[in-house]
């Protein structure tokens, strides 16, 4: 073989993509040493009880408690031990020590990214993340390097695997929230606690960075919009399919320009300082917005046919038009994939030389409230079905800023066994469900327009609010 | 401003993309700037008739007929000139001349890639060719770096939008190839002379350069395995889609194993020799499959919903599962978006200094002749309908060592007024139709087999015998 020169890789961490890391690193050894330029030798792997039962042949001696050790003298540390600390020291450290580091940490990167990226910079070292962001699917190079001479409009990622696998699952069977999300826990694809995931925590770190990425500006994630899918019900998506769409829980990046106005620039002291909130009436030339909510999709969307626990990040750039990712998002031998592939990365600049390009953050674009985002809405109602409802709700809807686009009324009479169904004469208590579609609203409207809804006398009931993206 | 370094900025060629790509990048110097961590100043233009009339702002100055002297003091040069001279002798001196590389010229790099690498190696350059597959689709760093550390096991891509647009127009609607290429003709979607498209010419260029890189090897384009769409007519497409096939133009990029046999290794003279082309009957352990022809797809398939002139890439991976990537594959600004994010990395990697990464070509695997291919095809006959002729065929088929999975017969009459049609009596005029599915053959035995049915008395007619892939 080749006479490489050997690379000492720490790992931190021996979970699920740890173990399958530090196996496949054994492994392929030689194949891999082909591809980087450089053996890999992987030194040791820091975990909290080297003696605890491993579902792995990995040799007891490469096991350590000491972290700080294994990590001085590395020329890769590879971070897979999640969460903030002690996961934050340990990256600093390695970069403090010429190491350089991989990590699949999102919500470090989401919470951390400008100090890590800072010290990086400091030493001229590099941090890869592939694996932060959708698992396997390589999305972080694409923006990060093949759309960097390009201008990113809009990202739509589906990047939370265990909510898309309870939507649609949902969505195919016609299944209720509840009992979905106990079948995925059963099943693995949801955690004990689902919190992170159902509550959209895991796919707004996701999106920051993302966001950060695209549009060159670091997004911190408080400045991410966040919304779960636990309100999303069987009626919902019921009613959502009937209409030609599907619901899912979607990151939404997006670039947008008001030509007339006037940017709002700050300087910010550090290169990665966040960028700056404008609040919901601050005048601005180009904003960004970065959002995770439950949406309606369109059924021939591609991203509508994103099945199971898969995500897909669809981009829109100003040159490149639309671009689509698929792949898995989540499992520890897919993670591993992405994780290796930074490992090979990482060597090949070690040999190469050279110190490490930074994050490309000075856009520092001024990013927008939700209030001030603009989308198209789908509102379901129930009211009474009486002469003049309709109108009074459009006129509530009018005075609101809020422009109709579609209005579709359907009569629901109660359940009394003789009494004819749908088709009788409307008597008054019967209740007529008016979904509405509006054509593109500021949200800030569209939420004081449906409080006024709900308090207004003919409405019974607001059923549901849902944002369209993706028209 | 940042008082970023100024880096020179070489265009060679102005065509449809070379002239998005100077416009792009004046347009958007300063973001650019910002991302790169340099100015990117475009110092000239080499085309061979600078006052030829564009439909740009480019200054005149700009432009010259010196490529040589444009190229010289450099520090990236661009050659969006196509063809392999004089593109590969300005590629080579600016590599000698101490600059970067960009380049789109998939025919350069499947004959000459080679020896652009190797000079590149030579003097610690880098080759950036991002836009040379798939057009602006983020393929070639997904499959350089993020899946470096991952073993890419099969691609299937549709990598021409001109045969991707004819073949769904066929499809969709149900036309004739003839009527579909004089309508793509007309709206520029195909060449006035489409050879190169509707041969695979330029598909098998883009196959050669993406099994490079998955299979780390360097593959020549002869050793491509290359058809063309023209054999493809209304009956094929409407027989694919009864089926619940379409007929797609796919590029094959194919890892076998053979694990009991012993790999037939053969160490190459230069990092970029060609690997070994095996013949037909060698034993080995790993081998690959380069080849492009038109297959059967399945309705449900990710790629069977690629439609128009889009591309996509779908890859299957040993630890990363299947990926896909989707977007326009063609087209000036589209691709322009490509080559200006590898001059982006390329102006990062001047910053950080460090000498360029090489191909990854050291695994070396052997290639396949198409006749040792296994793969699933469907055989439409046209047979005499009479007793005992689906026994002949069947012998026939298991002489040959070709197993059936399926086999669908439909009677057609001569079309006889007043005869009643297809539930006439089968008399002996009659033609059978027999659409027979194998198991996975070799393509040695199959066409043997095929040509022993054509040559039996009992088969009227070999109607088409099309590959089945992505099952």
């Amino acid at each position: 073989m080749t006479d490489y020169r050997r690379l000492r890789v720490a790992l931190l961490g021996a979970g699920a993509v740890g173990s399958q890391v530090a196996s496949l690193l054994r492994r392929h050894g030689d194949e891999l040493a082909d591809r980087a330029g450089a053996h890999l030798e992987l030194v040791g792997i820091a975990v909290r009880n080297p003696d605890a039962p491993r579902e792995t042949d990995l040799p007891r001696e490469l096991f350590t408690t000491d972290a700080e050790q294994l990590i001085t003298g590395a020329d890769i540390v590879i971070e897979l031990m999640g969460g903030i600390e002690p996961a934050r020291a340990h990256l600093l450290h390695a970069i403090n020590s010429g190491a350089d580091v991989v990590t699949a940490n999102k919500a470090l990167l989401a919470t951390h990214g400008p100090e890590i990226f800072e010290a990086a910079d400091q030493v001229g070292a590099q941090v890869y993340y592939e694996a932060a962001a959708a698992g396997a699917i390589p999305i972080i190079r694409p923006l990060r390097d093949s759309l960097a001479g390009d201008r990113v409009q809009r990202i739509m990622g589906i990047v939370n695997g265990t909510t898309n696998y309870i939507l649609d699952r949902m969505d195919s069977e016609g299944a209720e929230f509840a009992d979905v999300l106990a079948d995925a826990q059963r099943l693995g694809y949801a955690e004990a606690d689902p919190t992170a995931d159902i509550e959209g925590f895991d796919a707004a770190q996701k999106a920051a960075i993302l966001a950060s990425l695209a549009f060159h500006t670091t997004v911190p994630l408080d400045a991410v919009h966040r919304e779960g899918i636990t309100g999303v019900d069987k009626a919902m998506m019921d009613a959502a399919r009937h209409a030609g769409y599907v619901i899912k829980l979607l990151a939404v990046c997006e670039r947008l320009t008001e030509s007339s106005e006037v940017r709002s620039t700050s300087s910010g002291v550090s290169r990665y300082a966040s960028a700056p909130l404008l609040d919901n009436r601050t005048a601005y030339r180009d904003a960004i917005s970065v959002r995770v909510y439950p949406a309606l999709v369109r059924r021939d969307h591609p991203l509508a046919s994103v099945r199971g626990a898969n995500n897909a990040v669809f981009v829109q750039a100003e040159a490149a038009g639309n671009l689509m990712f698929y792949g898995a998002g989540a499992g520890g031998v897919q993670t591993a994939s992405a994780v290796l592939g930074d490992v090979v990365s990482a060597a090949r600049r070690h040999i190469a030389g050279g110190v490490g390009v930074g994050e490309s953050t000075r856009a520092n674009l001024p990013i927008l409230p939700i209030d001030a985002v603009t989308t198209r809405y789908q509102i379901t109602l129930e009211v009474d079905d009486q002469p003049g409802v309709l109108a009074t709700v459009a006129g509530i809807l009018s005075d609101g800023e809020v422009s109709i686009a579609t209005v579709e009324q359907t009569v629901r009479s109660e359940p009394v066994p003789g009494n004819g169904g749908a088709g009788a004469e409307p008597a008054s208590d019967t209740v007529a469900r008016l979904v509405i579609g509006t054509h593109k609203a500021r949200e800030a409207n569209l939420s004081a327009t449906v409080d006024r809804l709900a308090a207004s006398g003919v409405v019974e009931r607001v059923v549901s609010v849902l944002r369209v993206e993706g028209d």
